[in-house]
C-alpha cells in the first residue's frame, strides 16, 4: 500500500530521491514518470527498473508526447533546437532547456495521483543548480505551491523536494551512502547511446563526481 | 495570431468566456480542451464547433484519458460510481463530482500552452457555485496560484477567471447579450443523448435558466 507519491524520470537526482525516502525514511511511495516528447526518454526505462529493484507496487507512465506541442520552445524536445552546451547556459536564468511549465504539470499529475491514493505528500528531486537556473525548481516555487495545495478542502497535498538546497554532490553522497547504482540512471539530454559530455547536465553532473572523487560509470562520448 | 489561452470544456461558462473574450474583449485566443475520461466527454465536439464559428485558429484537444487512472475517485469518471443527484451533494465543500485536481491539471497544460504561443494570459471558465463547492474554483485559489506563476523568470503567465464572481444566471444575462447558441452547449454530467436534469450541473443549469426567465434549448430526460 503506497503511502505517498514520488516524481521519478531516471535521472540521478530523482533515483536517489526515490532511495533516499525507501532507504532512508522507510516510506512506500507509488512512483509517476513522464514522457513528454523528450531526446532523453530513455530515462523513463531507468526509473522502471529501479521501481523493481526497490520492489514497489506502483508505477504509472503518464505520456504527454502527444501534447509535445506544448514543449516546442524547449531545446529538451524540439528537433529544431540543438541542446546547448554548459557554456552557452551559463548565468542564464531561464535557458533554451527549459521545458514550458513542465514542473507545473508533473506535480499536478502526481498530486492527482496522490489523492486518488489517498495518500497526501508529493515528492520530486528538484535541487539547487550552481551554474544556471529555472524557477520551478526552488525553494519559493515550492512555498508558494504548498500555499495554494493547502486549499484542498479533504486531501491537502502537501509537495516536498528533499534536495532542494541540495548540490547535485550532495545528491551523490547522499545515494552512495545508501546504495544506488549510478550506471543505471540517464542525465544527457541527448538521449544517444553514450552521454555527450558537454550539455548542461552532463556538465554538472560530471562536476558533482570530479568533487566526490568518484568516476561516473556511464559511457561518455570521447571528445 | 492568438493573444493568449482559454480552456473551454463546451460546457456553458467556458463557452460564455469564449464569446466574451472574442465578442466583449476583442481577444484572439488559442483554445484547450481536454478528455480525462468524463462520461460527458461528447461536449469536447462543441467547444470544436465554438472554435469553428468563432474563426479561431487554433485548438488544442489533450487527451488525459490514458491517465484516467488519476481521477478514478471521481464520478465525472469512475463507471463505478454514480453521478449524485443536487441533492446528494448540497452543502458538500468536496463531493463526489470533484475530479482531484483537475483545475490545477488544466492550468497547467494551458499555461505551457500560452508559453509556446509568447501568451502571457490563460482564461479559465470558473464562477461561483452556490450550491456545493470546488477549492479549484475560488478567488483564493486564483490568486494564489498566480503568486507562483509569478515567479517565471521569462513568462510569467497570469491566470484569469473573469466570471469567478458571477452565479451561473449572470453568466446566462452575459451570454444571451452576445449571441451565445446555449443549444450548442452541453453540462450534464451524465453525458447521455438528453440531459439528465437532477445532476448537480443540471440543477445548477436549470435554475440558472428559470431566473433569467428563458427556456433551456437542450433536450432533457422527461422526469
Amino acid at each position: 500500500m503506497s503511502d505517498c507519491v514520488a516524481i521519478v524520470s531516471g535521472g540521478m537526482d530523482s533515483v536517489t530521491l526515490l532511495y533516499y525516502l525507501v532507504k532512508v525514511k522507510q516510506r512506500q511511495p507509488a512512483v509517476i514518470s513522464f514522457k513528454y516528447g523528450q531526446k532523453h526518454v530513455k530515462e523513463v526505462a531507468l526509473a522502471s527498473e529501479h521501481v523493481r529493484l526497490l520492489g514497489l507496487t506502483d508505477h504509472l507512465v503518464c505520456d504527454l508526447s502527444p501534447m509535445r506541442e506544448l514543449f516546442k520552445t524547449s531545446a529538451l524536445v524540439s528537433s529544431d533546437l540543438h541542446v546547448p552546451t554548459i557554456e552557452q547556459v551559463q548565468g542564464d536564468s531561464q535557458p533554451i532547456t527549459y521545458v514550458p511549465n513542465r514542473n507545473m504539470i508533473f506535480l499536478s499529475l502526481a498530486a492527482a495521483y496522490a489523492e486518488s491514493h489517498d495518500a497526501n505528500e508529493v515528492f520530486y528531486g528538484a535541487q539547487r543548480h550552481d551554474l544556471y537556473g529555472y524557477w520551478d525548481t526552488t525553494l519559493d516555487f515550492l512555498e508558494r505551491l504548498n500555499h495554494v495545495y493547502n486549499l484542498n478542502r479533504k486531501t491537502p497535498i502537501r509537495i516536498e523536494a528533499p534536495f532542494v538546497t541540495y548540490s547535485k554532490g550532495d545528491i551523490l553522497r547522499q545515494g552512495f551512502a545508501i546504495g544506488v547504482d549510478y550506471g543505471k540512471t540517464w542525465s544527457c539530454y541527448e538521449g544517444s547511446t553514450t552521454a555527450c559530455g558537454i550539455c548542461p547536465t552532463c556538465a554538472e553532473r560530471l562536476a558533482a563526481f570530479q568533487e566526490i572523487g568518484v568516476p561516473d560509470p556511464i559511457p561518455y562520448q570521447s571528445n
